[in-house]
């Protein structure tokens, strides 16, 4: 067990901000949610998952919506614990575990907030290792687990809860109804048990996250590049390093779209990337070739400082490395890839590894 | 206490036409429903408003959505049974009287297909007198009564429930679930107390309903004058009889927006009325000076056969008179205008009782 300070959340905070691969929300909006619920309640316990009961009720706490909005108005705290209280209220049992849906963004760190108001721990696992744009796109999905009871709760006080018969009604009516109430809700979902989490959740993201973390200020403290400092670290690979020439993005239906197109510099000079993006950073492709695909994170930093660049942030002339980073093995099935992979998004490109994919 | 048997249902069924202003949906495709249900379970009983016991449980159960897609695909009267399930699963306690929300179109009539597989009574009594397009336009609203717990079931077996801070918001977010759920839900809302009901609620208007619909049919069968004998029994006011010469119509936002203009024939030749309508006529302008308003009920009835003509339906050719009724009082009151009147849909115009308007 592991005892969540503001220290570490730090640290989670930078780290899932890279494994968001540029979207999934601005971290340090949970940052500072989480902060200041742990000022007032106290630090709140990470628990490993192999050692979450069998018997547990576990769901995910996680907000929804447009990240863009969340910056200009701060989301509660309270109406996500109004979210848990009316999951529990459906399902008549109390919740004992939270875990957050998505280790990458700002869903990475919201569930401490919660936590730290009601006394529950934080499961260090999540559903996707990364950050994606729909609330289907969930290993539990992959498993057969449901969605729903799904309760929102928005800004207005409104309250919701869905029973659909498939995850993908989830994402559907839960995006209108975030889209009515204002772009923005928190959302209570996939009430499970400690079995079938321990079956169907990505192990350690949040370990993952903080190492990352650690790994970026140690570097810029010392002195050394902070992006190779994570590639020795995480296996990934360098996909280009280079300056944003261009970006063209649209918002639609909830979602930020487009396109930013990097040009390589020192070794990569005459190179080009195209970073497609919905939300997340999906596809890179290098001088025509598609070098990085979904499920495989990609992440963008900007070189000097590690900090990684969001989707809905980057612009010209940023100095950039993009990196990719291997993916849950999860993803890399005949499953996942059709939940996740490139084909999911409209894009006519196949999934291939991004070790296999950028070497060739 | 009555039974509703299919002769009584028939009878409801013509005259909540009549009451829904031209809107509230066909209440053929209710009465279809209802009438298997009661084939299949026996006969529903119809309960006195004033007969509910103070500790009775009452909820209105009633379909939403755009009226052009009920035609299309028949709903099941299982989900309205579902969706007052999940009503009750949350409220804990099981619901005991049901009760139209709306005693015009579509939604007078079906309660009685849920109340026969339930076995429960239907109330006489609704919650507008006549028929409006937003769920929150009911007198309850005007009581301080909440529209939540509101439960909502829809044809692909997705369930949702609802908690708002407004009815307004009620009618927002389960607008934009029905619109994704494919356009047509059952909803079963405002959970009040026999006594609130008392209270709140429109008394007898299916028994209003049911004597219009024998008045037409008598003077049918008597070869009289359908339209006068609706006149003389109800203190209605003849707007105009004509020739429907051009209508206006569109979609937007699941409403069915638009405007008929009629020319007045026999007594009336030489003048003009333009119907305006929202899913329901709502405005009549004769000769350019408003002679009938909402809340007041705006009926336009085939001027041979008494048929009540809907606002999706009139067209070009059609022979009718548009007849006002004067709407419940409670309609009347500076919060009921406010809710309902000309100006709650965008009508620069002051609501004037069709009785003072249409002689001045």
């Amino acid at each position: 067990m592991t005892h969540v300070d503001e220290l570490l959340l730090d640290d989670i905070t930078l780290g899932s901000a890279i494994l968001g691969s540029g979207g999934g929300g601005d971290p340090y909006i949970g940052l500072l949610l989480a902060r200041s619920a742990i000022q007032s309640h106290g630090a709140v316990q990470l628990t490993p998952l192999n050692c979450v009961p069998d018997d547990a009720l576990v769901a995910f706490i996680a907000s929804i919506g447009a990240p863009g909005v969340l910056i200009e108005k701060l989301p509660r705290t309270e109406d996500a614990v109004d979210a848990l209280a009316m999951l529990s209220h459906h399902l008549r049992q109390d919740i004992t575990h939270l875990c957050p849906i998505e280790a990458g963004g700002l869903n990475a760190v919201i569930p401490f907030g919660p936590a730290a108001i009601m006394g529950l721990p934080v499961i260090d696992a999540d559903g996707m290792g990364r950050a994606f744009p729909g609330l289907d796109m969930v290993t539990p999905t992959l498993n057969g687990g449901t969605s729903t009871p799904m309760a929102f709760a928005d800004e207005h006080g409104n309250r919701s809860l869905l029973l659909t018969e498939t995850n993908a009604w989830s994402e559907t009516l839960g995006r209108v109804s975030t889209v009515a109430s204002g772009c923005t809700q928190f959302f209570a979902s996939y009430p499970m048990t400690g079995r079938q989490a321990k079956q169907w959740l990505i192990d350690a993201p949040l370990s993952r996250a903080a190492r990352l973390g650690r790994i970026v200020r140690s570097a810029r403290a010392e002195h050394r590049s902070p992006v190779d400092a994570v590639l020795a670290q995480e296996g990934g690979i360098r996909l280009l390093d280079g300056k944003v020439v261009s970006v063209e993005r649209r918002n639609e239906g909830g979602f930020t779209l487009g396109e930013a197109v990097i040009e390589g510099t020192g070794a990569h000079a005459g190179s080009t990337l195209r970073l497609k993006f919905q939300n997340e950073y999906l596809i890179a492709e290098r001088d025509g070739r598609a070098v990085g695909t979904t499920p495989d994170i990609l992440a963008t930093l900007e070189i000097e400082t590690g900090e990684p660049i969001m989707a809905e942030d980057i612009r010209y002339g940023y100095r950039v490395a993009t990196i990719g980073l291997p993916c849950d093995d999860r993803w890399r099935t005949t499953d996942g890839i059709e939940l996740v992979g490139p084909r999911r998004f409209g894009y006519d490109v196949d999934y291939r590894p991004v070790e296999g994919g950028a070497r060739e």
